[in-house]
């Protein structure tokens, strides 16, 4: 069951291949395809930051995706990023098309520069593309003693309670806050009941899903992985009506309300879809996908280090819970993750086998060697 | 199961009362305890608003545990509520232990405020109590074309994932967003499987629970409604580790770290227990309870008519969802308790046997005739 429920790619993985190594493979494919070099750069550091966190569903697999979404001419690596509407505390982003690993980070500073001056900022981006982990945009805020908050909508995938139409995407939302002496508390998870990338793990292995992930296209359940591709769609987190499915379907449209209809992207069933075979609807309603982020500085509220003090009180309280036989701790929001990152950073990276060969032919057709 | 799933309280209300004696009856008793006649018509009407909107175990049925607080000298009628730190879209609230139902719309106001001026205003209150429902305070932002969001810690009820410890309430959240033609898309959810109101109805009809919404001391599955009483717990939304628990433990813990480590208010365990025969942490680590607010005004994002007509989209789009077989529609948030509202303004409202004799001996306790 641990092992479903994780990332770990360990279960599955054949290759490993150090950061630096695969850092510069993915910096020189953002180059080939036009990315200005510090652009390219900070699409690596957001993307490769999915993968050392044990989030492989949204790392360098997602690398040929992105390569594709250029090919189609729906990825404009030269963005002309801008504000176009502002007030003191927020701010809407127009991405032009840029990959959203360039996109975010940019709002993200945005954010953080008018939570500066007045407090928080709170900045919704329209005309953006996929843009990694939430985290790596929420996590931003940290280092200036602000809460960060990142969340973005998303090819629609999901079916609302009682639906089986998909009008939502697994719109994840993360909270970063700081700490003091313990690491700090870092919440980012899509709002179903399980992430696409768990399933694809699944599919990988070809195991079956636990009943409440999926249902079938006529809205039945269904452990068939594969589900998706007959019509079948994911189940907002609760599961069903009656162990709160409805929430889930709230924090979902919630997302993708903050992010699009505040924005003027495209929302819920207009979401283009992220790969680059299935054409995005005839009849926009917006621009691109949507994000919404927030920047919130602390000592707007009270002393930093005042807050800290608590912070590390409330982890430490939460650590110290007594658990259910058989479990050995409570897991605080950002600890799995933080420790797949000092071990990869040590170790490597490990790549799925179909992973290292879909980068292998990506690196031959775009004239980049693979370090593999 | 709609009636497990609903607040719907029908199934076991014996008597009706209209609206106008219920909030007279309710005023008359704010008085007796000594708030000021403003304070005690907005607590009538924070408080009343849950029984209009069908969360009767938030209305009126609250009323003597209030009193019986109030008795304890945990509840201050005649509150001092002040800023006591803030930014140009922030401030820190203190209610001086006024009751949460006058505390919370006064800070709901400053942030109306604060967004007036700079696009978004984001409060964080201490020294508080309970504040009735979360949609109540949240809504006060759409009159102004402003999204209102809402959220409080409450009494450690809820375990987190693993763990057999109470270290959190069962903390909601509600966002409310303005449309146009349609009504406003309002969410509020506490973040566990399922409310504590829900396990009361259960109570007083005794009826077993679902699995999923409640451990036992020793957290194994229980169904057994009463199951808080022997040392169990609610659980986080999500049920269990396989189905997303995690991430419900992930929304709860935000809204107690929002709402009390940047105030200044007791978090996690420390929360003072609601019922009156309780006494509060001998150790506490803050001031009361805390809640967290906030307004966005839509027009620091794009022009609010443009927003609306969009929301109309969005709404209409959702309504006309193919559903599942057997399902008549999906719900968009907020539509239930405005039918709610609609039918018991018209009709009256319908108060449980125990409720209805609860009411009339504190009337009789407070020298205040109880209208049955």
């Amino acid at each position: 069951m641990q092992n479903l429920n994780s990332n770990n790619p360990s279960i599955m993985a054949d290759v490993i291949i150090q950061l630096k190594p695969l850092q510069h493979f993915a910096e020189q494919i953002f180059l080939k395809i036009g990315c200005p070099p510090v652009e390219a750069a900070k699409a690596t550091e957001v993307l490769v930051s999915a993968d050392l966190r044990g989030i492989d569903s949204h790392g360098v697999a997602r690398l040929s995706g992105y390569v594709r979404l250029w090919e189609a001419k729906r990825v404009n690596s030269k963005p002309d990023i801008s504000i176009v509407h502002e007030s003191p505390s927020t701010a809407v982003v127009d991405g032009d098309s840029g990959l959203g690993l360039v996109v975010a980070p940019r709002a993200m500073e945005i954010a953080i520069n008018k939570a500066k001056l007045c407090g928080t900022g709170w900045v919704a981006v329209k005309g953006s593309n996929h843009f990694g982990i939430a985290a790596s945009h929420a996590m931003m805020a940290l280092e200036h003693d602000m809460i960060g908050m990142a969340m973005t909508n998303a090819s629609p995938l999901v079916a609302p309670t009682f639906s089986v139409e998909r009008l939502l995407g697994t719109n994840p939302i993360c909270v970063a806050i700081p700490a003091d002496k313990q690491p700090p508390f870092i919440a980012d998870f899509a709002t179903t009941t399980a992430a696409n990338g768990k399933l694809e793990i699944l599919q990988r292995k070809n195991i079956e899903a636990p009943v409440g992930w999926i249902q079938t296209k006529e809205g039945k359940p269904s452990t068939n992985p594969d589900e998706l591709k007959s019509g079948g769609a994911l189940i907002p987190l609760g599961s069903d009506r009656e162990h709160g499915s409805h929430k889930g379907f709230c924090l979902g449209a919630w997302v993708d309300i903050f992010s699009a209809v505040l924005s003027g992207a495209n929302y819920g069933p207009w979401v283009p879809p992220f790969v680059s075979f299935l054409s995005p609807p005839a009849d926009p309603v917006g621009d691109g996908i949507g994000h919404f982020f927030g920047a919130m500085r602390i000592d707007a509220f009270r002393p930093a280090q005042e807050f800290k003090n608590h912070m590390d009180n409330w982890i430490n309280r939460f650590r110290k819970a007594k658990t259910i036989d058989g479990e050995t701790n409570i897991i605080i929001p950002g600890d799995p993750e933080r420790e797949f990152e000092t071990e990869r950073r040590k170790s490597g990276i490990p790549l799925n086998e179909k992973v290292a060969e879909d980068l292998a032919q990506l690196g031959a057709k775009m004239g980049v060697s693979f370090p593999l």
